[in-house]
C-alpha cells in the first residue's frame, strides 16, 4: 500500500473488481504506460491489443472507441496525480506548509516522469491546436490542479504566510514555469541537478512572496510565521 | 524587409538564388510551417509534395532523406530565431539592457508562435525520448541560445547590473520556465493576459537578482545603474 492509502478523502480503488473490470483496469494501466511514452495520439488499439495479448475486438469491448480510451487514460492519470500529489499534501496544515508539500510532491512526480514521460506536459503540446473531447478533458484536469494551487496560495495569504498583495494567478504561473522547465531540462536536455535547481528556485519564489521580516528563504517556515508576519505587517 | 535586415552581423540571406536553390528554400519554408503545426514527426514528404504541387521524387531531389529535411527545418528555425531574437538584441548595450531586449524579443517570438506552434518547445516533447540526429540538432540549438543567455547574464553581473553571487544557470532556468509557461498557458489553456504575466514575472525575476539599492523593478534600468550598483555594493 502506498502512503496515499492513509488519506481517507482519496477515492479508494475498489478492492474486489469483477473479472471484466479487472481486465479493463489492466488495459488502462498498459494504455497509460504507452501514452506516457508515445503520447496520447501514439496510443492505438492495435498496439494495446498486442501488448495485452488480446484481439483488437477484445480491447474494443471495453472501450467504445479509441477516443473513449484516450479520455479514460487522461482520467486515470488525473486520479493518480490526485492520489500521489494532492491528497497527501492536504494533510499538511493550511497555508505555506501545504503549498510546500504540494510543490515537493509535484517535483517528485515529475522526477518519476523524467523517465516515463508526462501526460499533462506532452498532452499540452499534442493537443494545443487540436480541439475536441481529449483536449477538453486535459484542459479541465490541468485547470483543476491549478485551481487547487490557487486555493492553497489564497489560504497562505489569509494565514499571513504570504504577502496580502500577492497575485495568486501570477504565482501559480511562476510555479508552473518551474515545473515545465524542470521537465524540459531533465528530460530533453539531460541537465544534471535539475531537481535541486527547481527546489532552489521555488525557495527563491516563496521568499520573494513572503511578508517582510519573515525568514524569507526558509523552506520549513517557523511555526510562528503567522504571528511574525502580523508583527511585520 | 524586416528589421533584422539592418543587422550587419546577421548572416544575410543571399539575394540571388539559383532556380534550384529557390525551389529548395520554398520547400523549406512550407516544411517549417507544416512542422510548426504538426510537429517535426508529422512532416512527411508526401504532404510536402502535395502542398508544393510537386511530385514526391521532386521533393526528394532537394533533400536526401526525410531526416535530412527535418534537420534542415530545425536549422532554418534556428537561423530565423537568431535573426529575429538574438542579433537585434546584441545591438543593445551589454548587461541588463541587452538581457531585457533578448527576453522581450523572445516573448514576441513566442507570441507569434502561440498561433503557429514552436519547433523548439514541441520538438523538446517530441524528441525527449527519441535519440538520433534530429534530437541532437534540436538540443545543440536550444543549448546555443541558453549559452547566449548565460553569457549575457554574466556580462550583466560584470557590469554591476546584477548581483555578483547570481547563479547564471539558475537564472537561465527560471527565464526558460517563464517562456515555457507562457507558451503553455496561452496556447494550451488560452488564458488571456499571459504575455503581460510573463513580462511582470520577468521584471520580478530581474528585481530579485539586482543589487541591493538599485531600482529593483524598473524594466528600463537607469543609465547609471552600473555606478549606482557599485555605490550600493
Amino acid at each position: 500500500m502506498t502512503e496515499t492509502s492513509k488519506v481517507t478523502t482519496a477515492p479508494a480503488r475498489p478492492k474486489f473488481l469483477r473479472k471484466g473490470e479487472q481486465t479493463r483496469a489492466a488495459i488502462l494501466d498498459v494504455a497509460l504506460e504507452l501514452a506516457s511514452r508515445d503520447g496520447l495520439e501514439g496510443l492505438t488499439i492495435g498496439l494495446l491489443a498486442e501488448k495485452m495479448k488480446m484481439s483488437k475486438s477484445g480491447v474494443f469491448a471495453h472501450f467504445g472507441s479509441r477516443e473513449d480510451l484516450q479520455i479514460e487514460v487522461v482520467r486515470l492519470y488525473h486520479n493518480r496525480f490526485e492520489a500521489d500529489v494532492f491528497y497527501p499534501s492536504i494533510k499538511e496544515p493550511r497555508g505555506l506548509p501545504r503549498l510546500e508539500a504540494m510543490f515537493a510532491r509535484w517535483i517528485k512526480q515529475v522526477t518519476v516522469e523524467i523517465a516515463l514521460g508526462c501526460i499533462y506536459i506532452s498532452g499540452a503540446v499534442e493537443y494545443d491546436d487540436r480541439p475536441g473531447a481529449i483536449r477538453d478533458h486535459l484542459v479541465a484536469m490541468v485547470q483543476a490542479w491549478r485551481d487547487a494551487l490557487e486555493r492553497c496560495i489564497q489560504q497562505a495569504i489569509e494565514a499571513g504566510h504570504l504577502r496580502p498583495e500577492v497575485d495568486v494567478s501570477q504565482m501559480v504561473y511562476e510555479m508552473y514555469g518551474l515545473i515545465l522547465a524542470l521537465h524540459h531540462d531533465a528530460r530533453f536536455l539531460h541537465i544534471p541537478g535539475s531537481v535541486e535547481r527547481a527546489e532552489a528556485s521555488f525557495r527563491r519564489l516563496i521568499g520573494s512572496y513572503r511578508p517582510q521580516g519573515s525568514d524569507s528563504l526558509s523552506s520549513t517556515p517557523a511555526k510562528h510565521s503567522k504571528s511574525a508576519a502580523r508583527k511585520a505587517a
